[in-house]
């Protein structure tokens, strides 16, 4: 999965260690022990709980085959802080995170500099071109692609628990820009044809972008932009929630039961504040709550919504492999350089827009392994495989995603009800 | 969907919709009132709302529109009958199907003859050639398929009610023979190219099965004939439900919490009687409680469980592409002409067997619209495509399926856990 | 629990018998197989299970200890009409009555004339005078009161099937009378002092009527008769179901998750006919759906509701004690000589009436033993005490209690939030 | 409720406020910020949100009352912290209290201190045997008595959330002595007659202890003392939780349901290390897990297990009033004067002994108002009435109990299958 040639020396691969490895620290530095403990519904985990599995990780994967005199640092957390390996033995059930007030934010940290410190010593000690020292590079890659993974479910985690409470309390208190009025959509046109989908260089890339194999599309057009929250509120207004011809049989049911007739995190105003006047509707972000800006894309979308917002201006969503084509194909706008804590669109009247950077997007695909697909053996082949069903795939990635995460080949899922990760809406005919 | 040209005359729909209406009720001829009317679950339906729900259909889509002085048979039918038709109005609640003791089966039957009469003397009023009757015929077709559809269910749903009763009744006194040795499973092999998908003549389909458009697939092989309960029964024995490492996720989470450990019907023998000693295991069926005949083709199995069985052989489901292009390739065994209570599979040697009338087989296609899918105006446009979502494609037929119902285009689908349906493994590679 | 001598002659007990056992096939003669075949709710029986098991009582606890040469009628009987007797061995599941369409009706009333045969020969063949006959009289006895609770049970399980069906059906066809403006509620006073409750002569009662034994009652007053409908009706107006300061806690959370605003089956009339006009109410009964009757008392009320109801007027429940000792010491008005469908108060302006034959009457009792209760030994033993725990206790007796089953000291007991049954409210002071 | 006549001087009451006040946090002391904010199940609440509503009570029944220019500290506390008092308004959602990650530890301890200066101005300000001060004082007196309520409450739904961590954290590292042998219980016997029952003198009582009334009591006797640890591991050993004889039908059913097989912070020793020996089984306490003490009485028991046990030895659970009457008629040894950890037996080998300071003890007596009660007008009087509802009453006081909350008329009460309280067993006969 990852071609070591390209790591010069082995002090390049530490330094990424160290960066990627520092900021899941920096991300949960403005947060209390409680706000790192809490855990907010059974599919979002606990703050200190991330930074613990993800060290974790490299400890089980990495320290414990390639020390010598491997001991582990605590041997409860092997348990602990299993998150899904069968592989690897017993695991801490799931919807139980929360209840770990032990250990301490303070011995997690200590955690982590213990293993941080091994690593180190582990990568000064390889000469990394031999073979034994690829797999040792590639599983350092691959650890840290797992945690910049979870330092998005960090933001995304945090943003629900904090979503939770009345006094709707700010990640961060700077202050949020207006964004500016977006172009219209326009339309790119992709001809019929046979394509390659899939992960091609030698560069990294996790299991389920491979192999590399062509597909038959049949002409297709992409949207130039995202959705906005001003678009979606006119679905809201036209009544979307409440027509059952919009929606797929089961998310009817669904927004019927969960009472849903609007994006998880939109309040109406309560105030004639004028602030608020624009939308009539305020947005919980991690800048604390504010009034709906209607420029910006619409985020925090399930798959269901996204579906029935396509079938409603007449459109429809992408498959995976007209998302990855278009954007192999294209010029593309580069997206953020660095995360941020809200969607920022582009101001940009052609070409393909917020790709990445901005909200992952739907497709209609199902999370299905490509043809000739093969995990792994042992416990790290259960990275991905086996969660190839009932869930849908996204393309591109979010505000939330770390520098240098994303690629066109990459491939995200979450079931058809998720509504907490920074999902939106690119429309395709 | 239909060319009303094969319809010589209208005397020859007339007599398809009779056959089709007269076997319904001989389904249920055998049941008492109690049999007919009683849900086991909410998936299943009484046999008695099947009888009604069928006639509900051709009245709502066809009288109501073609009938010049149409008046509703009882107007309470409108709403006890409707399946999940939105475009039509209130539902009865699915769930509370079989609290419908009223109406009684004498009134669902005499509610079947006075719209089988009306349908009829429509038919015989109507060139079937003229534009506003090739709608007509269209429907009455569409209907007709309808009902075989609810055919199968009724003795699928009718088998799952006997299964709950510890008596385990038998709905057929007839004796079963044992079925043959099967011949050793071989391996048809497919080369790589773009291949067409989807119906293409002008005959009959559902709308899922259309547009026809072209798709690549890799080199891949399909299994000759599916699997055995005596191979299923090797699984089993070697502790396939007790290794995660051979589940979907959310599959082994399923069989965990449900306690699943070998198909739904089968259960261990008790007694050392000599019939049962050669399996251990006895099968619930329609012809009552039978030792479990290894020479059988396995059905009644989840998506997961087909899956799981996939993964310990060192094979996989088939897509729904390959499974259609193969069987438009190669020479096929034709299938059982007839309905049978019990799959019954074929002993030849080669060529592929048992691909319809055996048992559904699952494939690894999630149920989504073909590219260009475009479903039917109103409430007939629910039909199909409201279900594309987190649901399975099946391919072929099974034993239950009524004779002239499948074709090589056919899209059956159900969720990854339906267990209930004659559904059977077909390997690929 | 029973004194023999009051049977002078075993013909007498041999008639009572056949009467009881008669009239449970007499209340399923206007049902269809389905009607008696569908279980509505896990605490309500299919028709057809209260007639299977009633029998499977006297064959078990009777005929197997005193036929020489018994055998069961057929062994399966055994487990499938097992109520909760552990004691006996397994039960099928409550929850799943309903799916026992075999044995069929006709089978289940061939087990009855043959368990009725048996007994009849067996109560013929002995003097039931001997020690060992006391105990077979006993049982019998045992066994028809038992039938009798279940006669009540049926007409109840049976209402409420009924009133999930939309065509609301009837069970009987013949008209209701508007019931006479009742007299306004008086109070009878009651002294405080020590009194003796429970059951004192040698006639039958249950054993949870024992022992006999002292309890001080603070003074109190009782109310001359029930609350009616149209007194219900304006606590229904005043926001009774709104305003959480009038309800038990427990019941505030029930009312509210289950949104329940009413009593079970009153519905809003909709249409502005006149027959509808007084109350605005329907309400579903055995005689069909009806205008809500102002005059008769309500019935199906919660425990929840009716401690709501008489909080709000200033009220309260009756103890058990208060109105055992009420009842045997004031002049009462005999009740309906025969079983109603319906409740039908007395005219009457002095004395307490509608203690019996009318509706059961809530007390602020919790079910519990009495001081020195001892059940019987054996699987009789769980006849009442297993369930003395989260249940209140309701005395008199119900329009569907058959005649001569209610006493002074009978204790009836449901959950708080049983609604189902004929209960309605006695205020107390 | 409160007789002020016994504070003699103002000083006293702001001492005992100050003193009360202080050991909450005192209790909070050995915690960490995560420690107090999550909520291990519905029915307990984090150690800060206990912290924050008992300052809660004060702001909203006294300074909100008697401040005349009273300001909220911060009104969204009003709804944060409001338990379960429908007349105050709004109430943050039970099962979310543990959401709060804000307010922070420390804002909870200003919001303290911040009420504590204002209730002790207020206290100095006013001459406290004037009209308006009585009821001042009173309430000072009852906002004292619940904050000592919750003191329990914090260290049992403590335990229950460390009990959750596979770590097994102690609360205190105490080292535990071993309890001495208990002696054989004895029974003592009362005589039959009319028992006054509830609180006599003008000292502090909750409503629910009033009023004073009168009952007969048959002949009973009590034991002696607790049942201990080893006494119910015999019930566990001989097959208890296994026969559904011994249990009422409710709770058969649960603990079948919730597998439960012994009392809930009991594990089975897997080590053979002698420490483990003497029972076989360890025990979570806050002082760490440990071996079972055999000589301790045994906590943690359900309604449903006591009442269970007490059938297996042929004796029973007392009614309150036997258990206050007694408690009122004979000798006790005093019990604990501080609080504990865990229970500590006294060795006595006569009178009545562990009535108070060791375990709340089940009484079969279903809570229920006693003949008279009144609840207090306004929110205030939502403290105890609503509850009156399917909980049973336990009498005595705990380990947990704060010194000088306990006495002879107290109503403790909770649902039949609670688990998590210092909850004991006395027998009676």
């Amino acid at each position: 999965m990852l071609n070591p040639h390209f790591i010069t020396v082995s002090d390049c691969l530490r330094t990424q260690y160290a960066l990627v490895r520092t900021r899941s620290v920096a991300l949960s530095e403005p947060l209390s022990e409680e706000d790192c403990c809490v855990q907010s519904m059974p599919d979002a985990s606990p703050i200190k709980w991330h930074l613990a599995h993800t060290t974790w990780f490299f400890e089980t994967f990495i320290l414990e085959k390639f020390e010598s005199d491997f001991h582990a640092h605590d041997p409860a957390f092997r348990v602990l802080y299993n998150s899904y390996y069968n592989g690897v033995g017993d695991k801490h059930p799931r919807a139980q995170r929360g209840m770990l007030t032990r250990p301490s934010l303070a011995e997690v940290l200590a955690y982590r500099s213990n293993v941080d410190d091994r690593i180190q010593t582990l990568l000064s000690k390889h000469d990394l071109f031999s073979p034994h020292s690829t797999e040792l590079a590639m599983l350092v890659e691959l650890g840290m692609q797992h945690e910049q993974q979870h330092q998005e479910l960090m933001m995304t985690d945090l943003k629900h628990l904090l979503s939770l409470n009345p006094l709707k309390p700010a990640y961060s208190a700077e202050p949020l820009q207006p964004a500016l009025t977006p172009p219209a959509i326009t339309w790119l046109e992709f001809d019929a044809g046979v394509v390659e989908i899939g992960h091609a260089s030698d560069s990294f890339c996790f299991d389920n972008e491979l192999p590399r194999h062509r597909q038959f599309l049949e002409k297709f057009s992409l949207a130039s932009r995202l959705v906005t929250n001003g678009e979606y509120l006119e679905f809201v207004k036209a009544g979307g929630y409440k027509d059952p011809s919009l929606w797929l049989s089961e998310g009817w049911d669904w927004i019927s039961t969960q009472h849903i007739s609007h994006p998880t995190f939109w309040h109406p105003a309560q105030s004639a504040a004028p602030a608020e006047k624009p939308a009539g509707w305020l947005e919980f972000t991690l800048h604390g709550i504010l009034p709906l800006d209607l420029h910006r894309p619409v985020t925090h979308i399930s798959f269901f919504e996204a579906e029935a917002y396509a079938r409603w201006v007449g459109a429809r969503l992408p498959t995976e492999s007209e998302w990855e084509h278009a954007a192999g194909t294209v010029e593309m706008i580069p997206g953020n350089l660095e995360p941020q804590l809200h969607p920022a669109p582009y101001d940009h009247h052609t070409a393909l827009v917020d790709m990445f950077g901005v909200a992952w997007q739907w497709t209609s695909s199902s999370y299905a392994p490509y043809p000739g697909y093969v995990s792994a053996e042992g416990a790290i082949g259960e990275y991905n495989g086996k969660f190839m069903v009932n869930q849908y795939v996204l393309r591109g990635s979010s505000c939330a995603t770390p520098t240098g995460h994303a690629r066109v080949t990459y491939r995200n899922f979450f079931p058809s009800t998720a509504r907490w990760q920074f999902t939106g809406i690119r429309l395709a005919k």
